[in-house]
């Protein structure tokens, strides 16, 4: 299948918002073994997204739409590809019975109405976050996807999209992402280079952002088993000489693999931070459930804070500095008989702009933890502005604190 | 000027990274009052790029290009775009002098040498921050501009293109944002519904993203300083009916004039968060310069964290529960006593999913402030998911505190 993406909207040809849709349409489908060779953007115009359509479908078969199904007059994605396919849309009345259950404390208006409107035979997408409902369009060989420009409602939509859709492909295409933290992409690639130019099925594709690596392994086979059975062996291959970087799979975080780990093994954990400033206990809180094994944290910021809140020696500070190991085991130590909890992770460093010198530029960072009494720390240097150093400090001590979970549990075992 | 934004790479066909270039770009040129119909993102291959030229001159006379300019062999933009224009690559001796000057440590390979060509008559627009520079090849009243694709490159390259480009426009446009929390985007053009009606130039775009809204006011004119007094009554106008809203222009953040006014005041700031779990204080302390404001803050997420760390009475949690006005207060002045700042800031509310009741559903927010002995507290209703809930209260809170100051400051007056 060729497929091309076509997004409507002018806040996206203005540079309004950014295009994420596009985005996660296409690594969906490019995972599906897709072929992709184009996106387009173009604003509410009928003859612009009938000649975008036009286009696309001299090469492709497939394209997918979104944007332009709301009710105003503005929205005409959805009347411009049936024009386009010279398909009249008439009165879907189940999609009307949804709206109608949407709009229990007022009247449907006449323009929620054409919200409901589908040419016949047409695929209806549901709408479970939203009035306006999804469809496939269907003439001949070719297909039009239409799909709601909001990502929260696009993105469960789309997910029915891919089933059906995978029912057009001949077998199947299963991806699974082993993803990294510690590594970087080239340094990943040149470690499995053998493995990657021997390639043919399952396929292995590296992709790097935000501090983290991942690979993603798909497989093209007749049924599910089959292509899990043949991800596999290449899977056991990548971990024997990647495993220690890899720390979850799919849509695993460092953040959500923590907060589940920590649940398992029936710990709990504090945190005490001065350059990530709270943004270690934010990434912690921000997964639902982290109130079982999150009691509470400490920022200090100044000197100050580090020698009242949490009586870390002034000597200590003055001796080897708040940006050194020393102080980042005081601080998580403390912490942990402070708040009591079985574990706690601390940071201090330079996250700059300044502040910055020869012996500790900007970007050294001490990590701490205390795990069951026993404290450690990691020196690190983060490149990158005051927020990737920020945002590289709490990926590493998540990293740290799952490589210590799990050894702890290999000496147990 | 009308001109399309075509963007080349892979990783960006198969979804691997979000294309926040062209909405960079789009943003950018709008602002300028170029128009914009189209943008586009191909892949690595000659053909398909120079397809895009050639159904983008159909329309436009201003073509932007991103990515593709490195020195492998897989990055060809420039050298399509010179076929497309037929135009032929030539050594540029300053270029090639500031990539020696870039390679110290080694000489130059042939790969990074063509990197420095560009044909004749073309503008070069240097890269301060990798190896690949940009350019604008000029072929009769037809453009193309040439940058390369990390944003950290593109970025202040493309600031000179626009420079360049204004060169070209008739008159310059001039725009000013005005920025804005606590109002929707369309309670906001209700209130000024008359004056976006009325307008011609200045020009007034809405926009909504994040919990919050700006307005765009952009004027055309001979000279900036005409702009500038153009804008200037329609900017009064609307700010005597919507001034409690906005917090800032142009490229502020809540955070950064939160900073900016607390440096400006000589006041010193402590957090207590309880659902935010510390993103409050990493916001603030993500504004270089906050050392000087911040002294720490408490993440006290649990009951017990609440009474221990700030004495809060465990009869007042049981009275009216821990997402209560009460507790918001007493969280507040606890903070700044302890930690010994002017000003504290407190959160605590239902995050969700879980945790919510009838009389305090997912999304009840308190948030508390103590400005100088006098505590006050506000209470919310946030909509939208956990990730959601926890922002929004951040930005309420960081409003809360802007109001405040902004209200002792005229009563001090």
């Amino acid at each position: 299948m060729v497929c091309e993406v076509i997004c409507v909207g002018t806040e996206l040809l203005l540079g309004s918002i950014v295009n994420t849709n596009a985005a996660f349409i296409s690594e969906k489908l490019s995972g599906m073994g897709v072929s992709l060779y184009k996106q387009t953007v173009v604003g509410d115009n009928s003859n612009r997204i009938k000649e975008a359509l036009k286009l696309a479908f001299q090469s492709a078969d497939l394209v997918v739409m979104c944007g332009g199904l709301g009710p105003t007059q503005d929205d005409i994605t959805k009347e411009a590809a049936c024009e386009f396919f010279e398909q009249e849309p008439i009165l879907h009345e189940p999609s009307l019975e949804r709206l109608k259950t949407y709009f229990t404390d007022r009247p449907i208006s006449k323009f929620n109405l054409k919200q409901a409107m589908f040419p016949n035979h047409s695929i209806i997408i549901d709408n479970d976050n939203g009035t306006a409902p999804g469809a496939i369009l269907i003439n001949g060989n070719k297909r039009i996807v239409l799909l709601p420009g909001p990502p929260n409602e696009l993105q469960p939509m789309f997910e029915k999209v891919c089933q059906i859709l995978s029912g057009y492909q001949k077998g199947i295409f299963l991806s699974k992402e082993l993803k990294m933290f510690g590594i970087g992409e080239s340094t990943m690639v040149e470690v499995i280079e053998d493995i990657i130019d021997n390639q043919t099925n399952p396929t292995i594709a590296p992709y790097a952002g935000d501090g983290e690596v991942k690979l993603r392994l798909t497989a093209s086979a007749d049924t599910e088993v089959e292509a899990l059975t043949m991800i596999l062996p290449v899977e056991h291959q990548i971990r024997e000489r990647l495993e220690q970087y890899i720390y979850g799979i799919n849509d695993d975080t460092l953040e959500s693999v923590a907060v589940k780990r920590l649940i398992q093994e029936s710990l709990t954990i504090s945190t005490a931070e001065s350059c990530t400033g709270g943004l270690l206990a934010s990434s912690i809180v921000d997964i639902s459930g982290a109130s079982e094994i999150f009691k509470g944290g400490l920022i200090t910021y100044s000197n100050e804070e580090k020698i009242k809140r949490l009586q870390i020696d002034e000597m200590l500070i003055n001796k080897y500095g708040a940006v050194s190991s020393q102080v980042a085991q005081a601080m998580a130590s403390a912490t942990c008989a402070t708040i009591g909890t079985n574990v706690s992770l601390s940071t201090t460093g330079i996250a700059g702009p300044g502040g910055g010198t020869i012996d500790k530029p900007v970007g050294t960072v001490f990590i701490g933890l205390c795990f069951n009494g026993q404290t450690t720390s990691k020196q690190f240097l983060f490149k990158g502005n005051r927020k990737k150093v920020r945002t590289r400090t709490v990926k590493a001590a998540l990293k740290m604190l799952l490589d210590k979970i799990n050894s702890e549990n290999c000496s147990n075992n």
